[in-house]
């Protein structure tokens, strides 16, 4: 089926993408001309619309907007439209391809913004990989955008970038690498707990992977109250005794691993209760084993998944992945597009760690009804889910004073 | 007519803006909630489109762009889309209202990119007034745009701000407020020229207004053959001898006033063939009169003609105002989509003086057979325009070595 899709803008040839594999790959055909365009959503058929849409008309608008700020919100797309702003730093699994080659990433982002979310989305691929010069670019472009969703920036400058960001402007900023996982992972782990009659509380978790979806995840299930949670990077367990620890690990092992475990990935998971893989990597069936019993497993590396559902499967009571071939597919796409529209819609200043969970919890709810070891957690196609995300996000927006609409 | 214009996006209310006339101004319903959206080129129904359009098939297409950085091209959206980009300190008549008082404007800006030259444009407006920090913000920006659309930026700075960034950058740079003007004012006074038959070189024009417009309009002049060009600011004629003259007036100097005139405004206009005003103000009947015979009269200031065309079709032999409701509008949208168009299908690194002038002849041809001294310029509805100064543009571009497809 997917050979079928015709852009609009292809033509029959790719020749231009020779030597490359185009002729023989439909992502090319698709891609041709990009996937996104433009669109007026006003008539500018005759002089009498010219006239209200452009000048002279529009100028009442500025003026009126020069005079009240806030009106910049009711009158452009600012408070519907994000910018999805990249480096090009951590591309997928491609790494640093810099930003003409994440273009491709970033317009499909947009794209999903849209269809799922109804939100519009401009790809941002900026000439820069310098924190400050992100900065200042995306803090002088805010004027005319409702949010910033950053996206594929290399950890550790993807933490320092949003946080120094997120205190410079009144709009949403938020690393959907770091926090959209996040989001969606709590999700699936909510309704994977409820499945196996376990409270959040009674859970440990181990995380294999110290980047930037491993920290939110971290993050955000000790938020949501999950026991203890330990991160591994490469060398093992993040622990504050460890002395080759960067800023942001050392941070790490200051709020995890209350249980004080030190070693490596494999002593972690002896008797943990949740395994989540966001690392790559492979993780030995004999370590699998060592689990406590109805585990919940969570490999989510693409496209090969630390633990592979076969092996996961022997062993846990839930299995998810990155992947759609496999049930329960954590999928970013859950998350961004609703909490952005829920927050633009009430023009929330921040989307605040109650806004997160709020999300999570309105995505675990979509499928309460349908609970079972194959559904943890929504297709990405299920149309329940943007507006349920959405309207938790925009009334946690409100309870917590940031909405400002 | 105008009234019955229905944003999809309007609520029935327009209480919001209650206290700046919105309730009873048609315009503040068309502008709710902006005037553009994005829309997506490629299906997302089901997992098959998502796994072209979105990972894990989209690595591919960014990969081979990672390899080949020229297929950006190809594959995005790129080369199909420019950024409107201003500071809003030149905001129609209104000045330096600010980034977000001037969205309105660049959001029209973008919809008349699109509706008249199938280009799509995303509007930036920025929170800098600085024009280093305006050259770097942009240069970072370069790589998600085929071309930059300079707006409603003030003199001098804007003038710094296009050349400098033109240097740095491969793609089209292009400040719509000087060239633009140029383009559709040379074009207007080649049929008027020819109309009257009279030569180009035989032409003595005096222009009222050194501002962005003024500069570029006396450059495109000149370039054209037009034999002597003067520029009046507020104190009269730029001539070499005054001693209050900024470094782009001093530069202005140099190369206009052929005939060494000083004086006045009304100095100037004694015995001139052609009056330009891009200025605001009004010129006293009294020294229209003194005017060639036959003269052509471009009294473009909006809302306010420098010389009322009741007064000026005593004298002039051809009046072109910037008003919709007088004949001869001398109108930007009848230039810059079809120019960022053609430049942009060829994939040009820049736009050069003899693709403005290209864009000038196609222009004036279009309305070639139909010449008369109430149409020496197309309307903006006219549907050959935008294809016509395309493909001069285009055919241009190649002639002069700077197309790169």
């Amino acid at each position: 089926m997917a050979a079928e899709i015709v852009n609009p803008r292809s033509d029959s040839t790719d020749e231009g993408a020779d030597g490359v594999g185009a002729s023989f790959d439909p992502a090319f055909a698709l891609h041709r001309g990009g996937k996104m365009a433009i669109q007026a959503t006003v008539p500018v058929r005759d002089r009498d619309d010219l006239s209200l849409a452009y000048t002279p008309g529009v100028a009442k608008v500025c003026s009126a907007i020069a005079e009240r700020p806030e009106l910049v919100h009711d009158y452009t797309w600012k408070s519907q439209v994000v910018a999805v702003v990249t480096d090009g730093t951590a591309v997928l699994g491609l790494g640093d391809i810099g930003p003409e080659a994440s273009l491709p990433v970033m317009e499909g982002k947009a794209i999903l913004f849209k269809q799922f979310g109804g939100v519009d989305a401009v790809p941002l691929a900026l000439a820069t990989t310098d924190a400050d010069e992100i900065i200042e670019t995306v803090v002088r472009l805010a004027p005319s955008f409702g949010g910033v969703n950053l996206e594929d920036i290399s950890a550790p400058r993807c933490f320092e970038i949003e946080r120094k960001l997120q205190e410079r402007l009144d709009i949403p900023v938020f690393h959907d690498d770091q926090h959209g996982t996040a989001v969606v992972t709590l999700a699936a782990l909510r309704n994977a707990a409820k499945l196996t009659d376990r409270a959040l509380g009674q859970l440990r978790a181990v995380i294999s992977g110290a980047g930037a979806a491993g920290v939110a995840i971290a993050k955000i299930l000790i938020e949501a109250g999950i026991g203890d949670v330990a991160v591994c990077d490469r060398k093992g367990i993040v622990s504050a005794g460890r002395g080759d620890l960067t800023e942001v690990k050392r941070e790490l092992a200051g709020f995890t691993n209350k249980g004080g475990r030190t070693g490596s990935l494999e002593d972690a998971l002896d008797g943990a209760d949740v395994f989540i893989g966001v690392s790559g990597g492979t993780v030995p069936e004999s370590a699998v084993a060592t689990m406590a019993k109805n585990s919940l497993i969570f490999a989510m590396a693409n496209p090969n998944p630390e633990i592979h559902p076969d092996v996961a499967h022997k062993y846990a009571a839930v299995v998810a992945t990155g992947r759609s071939d496999f049930p329960n597919q954590i999928n970013n796409v859950l998350a961004f597009p609703g909490i952005f529209a829920g927050a633009m819609k009430v023009r929330a200043s921040r989307i605040t760690e109650g806004m997160k969970l709020a999300a999570a919890e309105a995505l675990a709810s979509v499928v309460a009804d349908e609970l079972s070891a194959e559904c943890v957690i929504p297709s990405p196609f299920d149309e329940r889910v943007a507006p349920a995300v959405s309207a938790a996000v925009a009334a946690a927006a409100r309870a917590e004073g940031v909405a400002r609409a």
